[in-house]
């Protein structure tokens, strides 16, 4: 009863999921492997999955009768072939974000999907299977009454040299952008940005922080501080305010402590520890689903709708406070 | 050594101001008192002040040489003759908020008392006296760096069917308006105004809430939520962001409870209790300065900017995002 | 790779074990269950294990070469004979609490495991897999300097009709008792107890609550407020005072919110959510040690050790007050 | 209706409580002053009081018919004497602690009070007045129901050299003493203590940190955790477990900040700041009554079951754990 699953993309995130079906999660057994530099897929196969195959192309492995579903980790730029080629081969198929690197390429896997009427792609929004935000969803069901507006902050400690103003909106923004979609149960339609002065530790490429207000079809504003060189560590925060009351998105678990004449706790600095468990459970939201031959989390719409919105906040970026409207087809009745 | 105080005005602030000088701060006796109800000045007197002599006109009131300093707590609309009168006089003054109705008003009060040459003018923004608000500017000194954004809720319980849109602005956001300023130490420069959609506890003169974003000098982005009905308390919330890091407005004090499957403590709900402790330090801050025969608080030219600033956010109601520029003259070297 | 687990007792415990095992975690089968009531033990075979054969006869289950590792999730009564099996059979072996229901039969599987000279039993300690009990065992070895002291509370919403004053020791506070001693990684040598008045949602046959104080052979003194009845929900409790500071165990992860005058959040009121994510990683670590032929977690001589002092501490709850002293053989070395 | 002040004692804390009255409250003057040293009530006349009069000899001062009421700040031995005479001279006497500093002699001053059948003795126990501790009695009252339990920590970052163990019963935890009579309006009968090891930070005459353990007539147990070299602060714990669930005494007033991945706010190191309010309030209050010829905090029998309560914990000291029994009279019909 073990799903066969098929890893095209061997780098960090691909070799971490492997790990998970391997050693961590029941119900996945990884047996093929494939990736541009062949030594990583063979380095993941001999530390990870002595028993996987390993693939000179991504598409013979999807193609491949051993092969149940697949998981998608190789750069954005490759993604939309390989997610197209599992939809062709009705196979289920977890693709990381971005679904693909422009909202036209992802659009054509909306449609391919919906042409085939059934769904088979997930998109590696993690942070919708983070308890904290679960907790936040139930909140908003229990106690706020009608979401009015919303404040989040997302702050990375640093980014590298070359990390620019626009990719505070695709690597960064993207994931509030989702999350806020599946919270609220609401879509985008505007975009602003504002720009405050700027942080000294940064540079001529990046204005950072930013701003950017979304309003959503019901008319709420979410105001989001993007701040990715913010100094002090990784930091998510967000407040929903409603017709009741507000609710406030829980702080990662720390031990709180009293020494020299300071009551603290330890703030994460690495991305990768603040939803560590939510990549646990997408993927094994993922493998249960696979076994019942579709998926059930964020899908290819929903990459779709993050692409449309993170280009409509690109453009805003240069309007100095003017909105962007939001335009999309309307939604297909497979993603109801 | 005490300082002989008139007070202006005897309704609900003006007995309350006697109270604090009767019976809870040492540094002065109430004098005398005037109001345009003659009958409220004698409840006062009878209740709270025996010895005090009762003014038929406020102007005489501060004429009277048996008066040091003058307390104006009368309607906004009235605060201008007589906060002149007392720079004509030569004697401290404390006016409750706000300073005039208009921009122009007020700003004739600056033109007064610059060309006296010496502040006479306390302005009754008691925020500044908060210790929160206290410890909020210090941390700012010493942990944030450069302050880069501020994000900040203003929530009333509710509000009397006859508020409006501007009166949010005028009533309530006032507040923050001067408090940031002084916070920061920075001006605003422009103002914009978002409407999320309304609560259905408001009624059709009332936009209720809204999200107030200023922009100051040095380029700093606040973002004021203002919720004049959240209907679940009293709430200010205040959050600085800087270049090293962040600092929030402490919450009031309260005891925590485990009860009913909550851990929880109350929320107030009435404003006045909110910030208390700051009517009297701001009080006793004017008691001290009078007997000095001069003011050392939020002054005219405080209460001029707040004007203007307020202006700004009511004519930027109507521009759907639009920022509108605040313009003002030079601060006068008295100011700095 | 996979480890073949045989489970005897299926009630809902060894039920929610082998759900773990076989939809959750990594690296394990259920191959084999037994229970005193056969019916039960198909039912699990039906609903979650296919694969399994089911015995009459855990003795048999656990001699079986099919088996590779047990666990034992019977009534306590019965731990003893299928532990010192499973020893004698060379197998890895999971022990629900308590290890044996006296501390001389505790002793003979420490005698038995001892002779074997290798580790094979681990305890269900979950307490010691918390993420939380984890961060603060580090924030001593990191902050608090030598721990002088622990206030510790356990607190219950509510306890059946027939829970009497020795349980609160054997079923309640068991948990603190081996997770102090891994936490300070020290043994206790001394029991009191004082009774508080009682709550009048107690009986006559249970004292509720009772504080226990232990004493560590370092000279730590542990006070520990034991509530079975506290009626507002399960909260565990727990803080840490070392010569440079204090330490404080987590609250469970919930959303903040402010609504009806309330700043709130929920506390549990189910044990069994506290530390659902201990149970999973707790057994993980039994399949990644048995995959060596070994245990790793809480083993055979931290039963016993809990076991010597809850009789210590329920001869203490007879003694108003006074001391009663815990005397151990020296432990053996296959434990250091 | 200004009550005339005179101050018997102007060291550190008589010249504070000057101050108070001449520059902080309303209500009373400073007319008297007397000091073993004559210089320090000249410095105090000269700084704060130009028009009080300086008396050689404190019973000269209580004497003076210029004197409406006493403030007798001078060290423990020589309270009596002033407090018997004020008492003798018919005026309201507030009292610092410890009203005396034998049982014996505190209940001499209880008798004189008792014969002369009114009360003028207020004690200088600040926390009653402190708003913290009135909002937790607050919520005892309205959430916790019945207290069974207290466990309270008095944590100071260090002491002087020649502190010894008792000092930390007489000197430190005396205020807990006092101030959980009046939380729980109930009488300590019983009182034992237990040594942790102790801090290396400690000396040979100073067993620190210690726990006193409290036994009321409700049979409510207290803990209290008394640790005068904590190293990290001045911090004051206190939560109250009712048969309906906890409250807990607030911490004070800080910004909590994110910097250098910390969450954290500062902790106050010195124990003036602590109850700073506090002082205001209860001087306040003595005032208020005084102008009535009366008193209204804790008085003179509260001294007296203080100083009993802390005899009973010294000689607790000596027994290893075991209980010594506190008795005392009835309480005259005079303090109920």
């Amino acid at each position: 009863m073990s799903v066969r699953i098929g890893i095209i993309g061997t780098g960090a995130i691909g070799r971490d999921h492997a790990r998970r079906i391997a050693q961590v999660l029941a119900g996945g057994t990884v047996v093929a492997l494939a990736d541009a530099n062949p030594a990583a897929a063979e380095a993941v196969r001999r530390d990870i999955a002595p028993g996987a195959e390993v693939f000179a192309r991504g598409q013979d492995l999807i193609a491949s009768p051993s092969v149940d579903a697949v998981l998608v980790t190789t750069t954005g730029a490759t993604h939309e072939p390989y997610v197209l080629a599992a939809i062709a081969a009705g196979k289920p198929c977890f693709c990381e974000k971005p679904l693909a690197t422009t909202a036209t390429a992802a659009l054509r896997i909306v449609e391919a999907e919906t042409a085939l009427g059934r769904r088979l792609v997930q998109v590696g929004f993690m942070r919708r299977y983070d308890a904290g935000y679960g907790a936040l969803k139930d909140a908003i069901a229990r106690h706020t009454g009608r979401p009015l507006m919303v404040h989040a902050a997302h702050r990375n400690q640093s980014v590298p040299g070359d990390f620019d103003t626009p990719m505070a909106i695709h690597d960064t923004l993207i994931h509030e952008i989702d999350v806020f979609r599946w919270l609220l149960e609401d879509d985008h339609v505007s975009a602003r940005v504002l720009f405050p002065r700027t942080t000294s530790r940064s540079h001529a490429n990046l204005r950072d922080p930013q701003i950017v207000i979304l309003e959503t079809a019901k008319g709420v504003v979410i105001s989001v501080e993007v701040f990715v060189n913010c100094a002090y560590g990784y930091d998510i925060q967000c407040e929903v305010v409603g017709e009741n009351g507000t609710a406030r998105l829980p702080e990662p678990m720390a031990v709180q402590t009293r020494t020299g004449a300071r009551l603290q706790n330890d703030i994460l600095t690495d991305w990768k520890e603040r939803f560590i468990d939510a990549y646990d459970i997408e993927l094994r939201d993922f493998l249960q689903a696979a076994a019942r031959g579709t998926v059930a989390g964020p899908g290819a719409w929903d990459g779709y709708m993050a692409a449309v919105t993170a280009d409509a906040c690109v453009s805003a970026q240069a309007l100095a406070g003017e909105a962007v409207p939001i335009s999309t087809p309307a939604r297909p009745a497979l993603y109801d």
